[in-house]
């Protein structure tokens, strides 16, 4: 049976909502997900939460009542508690009716195999996190492998992250690595290693895309460094027909990776 | 030459950060945008702002003290003052130098040449004002004429909006309507309404697409309600590969956009 938490003071809750900072979901190796969609899409990916916490009226859902089983059954820690306690734990005004706490994945390189999808996201320094979930979820809907976060990067378990992967979190693997641990993994195996850029005249319609394709997106503000596109295989260039120079970086992902999926048809 | 203000208090300082909010934006007829890029990017396009907030720092920028003289010469408002006034003034942590007040464009259709451009984006009840912003941008991109936001919308002149635009706010046309005043403007005049929707088999990547393209994307979570669907020329279904059955709204957009202008190259 669920336990009922109604105290705000709880060590429980508090525990759920220190996950919200990236220092407390890096001691605890867990992070947050909310929402009946996500939490099912975890479960259907074969992953329940270590903490699952949900309103009276939320445990009402079919669905929702038999992921809280379901996490019993797992030995989870069930939790019904108040809609206020769930909105200030979650920090969003219009609280999801179910929120969980989850075991992080390892996100080291070598957990990543290449042959298990035909194109990949690497993204450099990426600053937002809502730009790295918006990219997992793209990547779901192209049959990406996951993402490659390279260097200084937004923590893709943040809940901006998660929230926007709507459940791509769970589906699209995700690895950190530096610049140079990455190109000697990427280098170990075949792989194309594709740069978008504003440095060269390649247009991406006309390019020879092969898999698996690493696809490159570059810092928001900056790009791609010189010597990282140095390293690529190709660098293309997406035209842009008005004053702008440059595409929102999970909109470049998503014209790229629908361009080489388009390209193999 | 600029005024200066140093109080937090004075009646400018307030009046500019209540454009922050949607009802003091409508009854002003003024919104916010912050950051030298953007005020160029306005600049540029011909619009300068009637009121303009700087550092010191920020008005030492040869292209920031430009637009200073260029504000003052067309009689608007110049004033100087500090990083911590203008951060509380944007509610920034991180303020941009620079802060400008411009005046709303009209929203009518009619203020609308759809001969101006070959593809339009059509966005009905959009939440996010980072997804209206996100959509200008690629607009600007691939050389959109705008955004006709349908029914109610979150707001395209909020901070949000204009900064997830990065300027494309002038450059791109904004429109507002109800959904049958856009269909009766829009059928009284050639163009190709174009709609994504999981209600159909037809590829995206098989339709030809005439100009001028008005491509419809739907509320975040719900989609295009059916009875918009049925006033399509043509539906469109964007494949997914994985698990999830949608894009995030500003992808989708993007996907079809660079999509229509690959088919005509």
């Amino acid at each position: 049976m669920p336990r009922e938490i109604t105290a705000f003071s709880n060590a429980t809750v508090k525990r759920l909502r220190s996950l919200r900072d990236k220092k407390a979901r890096k001691e605890e190796g867990l992070f947050l997900a909310e929402g009946l969609r996500i939490i099912t899409e975890a479960r259907d990916s074969g992953q329940l939460p270590e903490i699952l916490m949900f309103s009276a009226e939320g445990a009402r859902h079919p669905l929702a009542a038999e992921i809280i089983a379901a996490t019993e059954a797992a030995g989870g820690d069930t939790i019904e508690t108040t809609p206020d306690i769930l909105s200030k734990t979650s920090g969003k005004d219009n609280p999801q009716m179910l929120l969980g706490a989850y075991k992080q994945p390892d996100t080291g390189l070598a957990a990543i195999d290449r042959s298990a999808a035909p194109i990949w996201f690497v993204a450099q320094s990426l600053r937002d996190p809502g730009n790295i979930g918006t990219i997992l979820r793209t990547g779901d809907a192209i049959g990406a492998g996951g993402l490659i976060l390279i260097d200084d990067s937004a923590d893709p378990h943040s809940v901006e992250a998660v929230r926007a992967s709507m459940g791509a979190t769970f589906t699209q693997q995700v690895a950190k690595a530096p610049w140079e641990e990455f190109i000697s993994w990427l280098r170990s195996c075949p792989g194309q290693l594709v740069g978008t850029s504003l440095n060269t005249d390649r247009d991406y319609l006309g390019v020879e895309y092969t898999d698996p394709c690493f696809l490159v997106i570059g810092n928001e503000q900056q790009g791609l460094p010189a010597d990282y596109e140095a390293e690529c295989d190709v660098l293309v260039k997406i035209p842009m027909a008005g004053r702008a120079d440059s595409l929102n970086a999970a909109i470049a992902a998503a014209v790229m990776g629908f361009q080489v999926r388009a390209s193999w048809r």
